[in-house]
């Protein structure tokens, strides 16, 4: 009740009822807004799953081709290039880093998630069905706006697209983290559907319009996707979901399952960050960049999770979060001559600051901005993104040709065609232009989406049933816990039964 | 008593005693099969284990040598083939979808089975067993069959032939996933070799007599290894196997281990599907559609097993297996122009019937045909594979060379050699009868080979005695569960004591 | 109290206090020494992460800089030197590999340890940090003595020095499995710290001064990381361990976590034993050996898992770690040409003997030599790690030009430089003094590492309180096992009453 109460003031506040005279109406509304909370998605769920990807098929067919390297004429298109073998296919470049690109989204995201103790179906369920959904409209939006063949208005997909459309739903997990055990399956799939579409005309801004660099997507995916989910959960703010505090926590080993997910994220960020950047030297780089910003995060996110403790215990909340703030932070820039140490600076401050985010930002933020953030992907994704934004435009803007080299000043900034007169000065500044429209596009569309998620026809949980598995998947019936009791019981009552015959027995003698 | 009765009528019904005259006889041998189950594998194991193992290491001393690629004599061979330089050794192609494959085949189907609450280490551990020796196995066999070199009749491998005996073996793993729990180390090892021999003879008929394409190995891997699996569970029935029905679910921490397996393989099925079709476009198309495939079949998947559920719930089981049926499925077109709109077809078809399989067919196979398939192989591999192989013909039927470019088609379907008349049309009726191949080869193998794992000497385990690591691992003391019950229990008497020995004083008194 | 008096007299035993004539200071030394245990890690954790890592970041600043194929200046180098193609960067040669032995590093080894049923924190935890500060001072030790460019007096690190880097590491990994749950972390970081530089000096005697060929580092990684972790336990004796025993089994779930490192570790041992081989043949070749003899292992392992256990049920910790250790003894001669079935041999030999090491050396080792091994490194590191120098040692010595061909020879050994006269016998010597180099170092530098370990500054647990994450981690309340207890309790008490009321009332009538 006192949910809906609120979005409706949110709505309404400023346009007091004898002006809009529709108190009817409005009551009308209240009450559809107001209906207990219905979680059963048996009609929902299957019909947004069939048409929408009988849509995709529509749209593939009339889209999506293969692209040269990836057709039976690459034979012929080889010799015609003068390529001189099979292995400069891009596939070959880039295949690696695409696999360990798909592992962090559906392994990485997927367990990073499990730690709730009662919501690791739906962490790596509903993460693994809105990724699935989301690569195939990912492919159609990002091809829409950045691989289009004029000549025949056809897609022409590859290697590269592929690890593309993971990118752009790597922003909608993030977002997801967000909301984690709060919306329906349903709620996920619009959300993606709105999320893909805002990355891909967020992309093409900051890549193509304003010519920003942003290899591992610091702006474009995490700044992104993380101030999406989190404009999502404030207008989705539920009051009363301290109802579901007992299950808003961990157990022992739903913790080691989220580790499975830390591990391949953190292992794999290299990949990441490097997957899309130029061939050779570029691919190089970022992936030393990477893993050394990484391996920095750890220790101070350590250090900070400790002295903040008593006794200086761990929190696997940090470990589990904070130790990859660092790749996040280091995704613009992994591709520049950000220089080894810098990469150690930039992932020593992320670790220090995304685990002070935990400690201090995200209460903060649930009291007082109320955002109730379930993973904390602000401090793990948004802040970091960020600053990522941040050392991007920095290190451009000191770019130089006596460091970089004529031609390596050319190559890493793609200083060419419309922008061959470019700068780096004025690169830094485009750059930075950059972490603008991401924030705006996640706040703004975060805000929007929320708004239509609002609607009660979703199927989302109540207040008291959130982080549940029960609510949306058949559970197993956990046998281990219950039978010894109940076996127990029965013995203690037969024991009891003898032993009160026993007392009857000893009374009437 | 009657699971051996039932096999005894199986065999000897059409033969009275009288015209056989070997009543006593027969009388023996029946005792001899009803023998009570004994699980003891402490002397079979270890022998099967040493014996096999000491022959692979005199077979391979004869027989294995490595091939010019991955011989000391490369930098020679290099030169005269005049290849420019080392990344073209062929490990480069492909040794990244290897490990890929690798991972599929040991983590993939391993934790994939660890879904039952108290098999997970039969599941993961025996899974490992007949891998290992799977893998030694098949290189001899598909050596012997495919890549003898006759000018010193030795085998010649290298990564190419790595990756193809993990193919082999992942055919011996589907089919350990219909009798999963019902079957001991020593008949899955049995299992495994006769499968291992099966397998290579067939995939010399359908990819070298008939001369079909199958990249993915829709039928030579997985209809074969999924008949082959369902036709053993058949000969194996156990009539009275609900008396394991305690320990034929699963439970929460289980379903999310397998859910582990269920990533890997989804994931690491481009992989799967590329990994040994040609250099270059062949990898790359191979990849893109068999990722499209997988997309599509998550989605229908989620749809069917929503609807089919009261309000709207999951079903785990679907999840982890159904999802995975459309990276069977395009496993034979994979490599050709199949489209990437005919890839979600395919996907969307094959999660729809396998979910469906799993919700009515899995139940009508094991009360009318008497097939107990415990993971429901017949869904997610056999079907599909199946449906795999009818899209391959029908895709190589409608083959052209305006679409494919003369060179492309060639490539494509290896029109060379013997086969440089053949036309599409042809090879489409050649992949049909691909598909009868490995059916006959699975049901009928499968049934001899189930015929031998019912001699009593395999220590297979009783009845209510299957689904149970007990039977043949140390398992740990679970001490979480155990001590406060028995500590309570101590404390109860000790409390009942008290109790009575103060009600008799209170009598006394 | 023990424990320390233990020390105490291996230090002073041979000095008398009365020629020493400081009694007093020594008694102080031994209140400093005998103070009860204090586990508080919130100033030493902090102030070691934070200082070391700024020390990083300074000597990174100071001395590490990018190599020519990860640097702007790449097209430049390439057009100088003639190279056709970016696929020819080195990054395209190893980076599937690195990412594979980094998978071992972080999720192999870290889940590997998860095995205890109250320590999975700690394992995959601190494995973590001190893998993550390991890597950096690897980069920068190993650079100091591989490849420091005298030029410029400049480390110039690539993909290769990532993948040493993760080499090094893992030799400190294997010392953590020795003393897993009986350290602190600031205990391990010092470990870390001093078995990196140890390893760093050590593997430049082995490789650069001796030139012995070591690809899979049985001898610089394993025998050495054994030998350290096993003297840092021996000098780390806890006579009272059995305090801790409640803790130091497995669970059920723990042991399933542990087969995820298991089996990434097994998977991806092709990966380690190739990486940083010669490109082409070489990495090939280390591949299908490493390949072979860890599928031999497998077997032999079960078989005497099985023949050693009543009812020949088999034993999870032998399939969890003996499985590997064919993997560990081709490390050195996976690169030569071992053979296909040499590889097979060699695993055959190492599962037998590390499966026997688990069942009867490592408690004779924790009874009679008083080393308490909690993983058993000494089965699956120490002795299979002298084995694979042993088997390298004499697979050199037997290596002619007939079998290589000329150039074979040459680069297979690196007979180049100031090595062009060696012969495969006197290489087959000095494989032999790597042996015992690496013995040396790791039994030397793990009891100077054990003896500053034993200050009682860096809050190890005390001998009950081992093996229990409790001590450095925030642990979530197991809602789960605990409530039904306590809820049993009430009811039952309640019960009680009513009954002991009713007996009253019964007999008050």
């Amino acid at each position: 009740m006192l949910r809906t109460r609120a979005f409706w003031q949110l709505q309404f506040i400023h346009q007091p009822d004898s002006i809009l005279n529709m108190g009817n109406c409005i009551q009308g509304v209240k009450d559809f807004f107001c209906r207990p909370k219905n979680t059963n998605v048996r009609v929902s769920l299957p019909m947004v799953c069939f048409v929408w990807q009988i849509a995709m098929i529509i749209l593939f067919g009339v889209f999506i081709r293969y692209d040269e390297e990836s057709d039976t004429h690459w034979s012929e298109h080889r010799k015609s290039h003068n390529i001189s073998s099979d292995i400069e296919n891009d596939f070959y470049f880039r295949y690696p880093s695409f696999q360990d690109v798909h592992v962090m989204i559906f392994v990485g995201f997927g367990f990073l998630m499990t730690f709730l103790k009662k919501y690791s179906f739906g962490a790596v369920g509903f993460n693994f069905l809105i990724a699935a959904f989301g690569i195939q409209w990912a492919l159609l939006m990002q091809g829409w706006f950045h691989s289009l063949d004029h000549t025949d208005g056809k897609i022409k997909i590859g290697v590269e697209s592929l690890i593309n459309a993971d990118f752009c739903v790597a922003g909608c997990l993030i977002a997801y983290g967000a909301v984690l055990g709060k919306v329906s399956p349903v709620q996920l799939l619009v959300m993606t559907l709105f999320g893909v579409t805002l990355f891909a005309v967020e992309e093409f801004i900051i890549l193509t319009v304003i010519h920003a660099r942003d290899a591992g997507g610091s702006m474009v995916i995490h700044t992104f996707g993380g101030y999406y989910g989190l404009a999502i959960s404030w207008v989705l703010y539920r009051p009363h979901l301290d109802q579901s505090k007992r299950l808003q926590g961990s157990v022992y080993h739903s913790d080691v399952f989220a580790m499975i997910g830390t591990l391949f994220l953190w292992m794999f960020w290299p990949s990441f960050n490097s997957a899309i950047t130029d061939h050779g030297d570029g691919q190089h780089r970022a992936a030393i960049n990477t893993y050394l910003a990484l391996a920095s995060t750890v220790l101070t996110t350590v250090a900070i999770s400790s002295v903040f403790q008593k006794k200086g215990k761990l929190d696997m909340v940090h470990i589990q979060n904070a130790t990859l703030a660092g790749g996040v932070a280091v995704g613009t820039a992994a591709e520049f001559l950000l220089t080894p140490y810098g990469s150690l600076i930039v992932g020593f401050c992320c670790g220090i600051l995304s685990t002070f985010g935990y400690l201090y930002i995200s209460p903060f933020m649930e009291k007082r901005l109320k955002i109730q953030d379930t993973c904390g992907v602000h401090n793990l994704h948004a802040m970091p993104g960020v600053i990522g934004g941040i050392v991007g435009a920095i290190t451009a803007a000191a770019a130089s040709e006596s460091t970089y080299g004529h031609e390596g000043l050319i190559n890493t900034f793609d200083f060419e065609g419309d922008f061959k007169d470019r700068t780096p000065n004025i690169q830094g500044g485009h750059q930075a232009a950059g972490i603008c429209v991401a924030i705006v596009f996640g706040i703004g569309g975060g805000v929007l989406v929320g708004i239509i998620l609002r609607l009660p026809i979703w199927g989302d949980p109540a207040d008291d049933n959130c982080f549940d598995d029960e609510v949306y998947w058949e559970l197993p019936e956990d046998e281990e816990s219950i039978p010894p009791i109940l076996e127990y019981n029965n013995h203690m009552s037969n024991k009891q039964q003898e032993m009160s015959e026993s007392n009857f027995s000893v009374e009437q003698s």
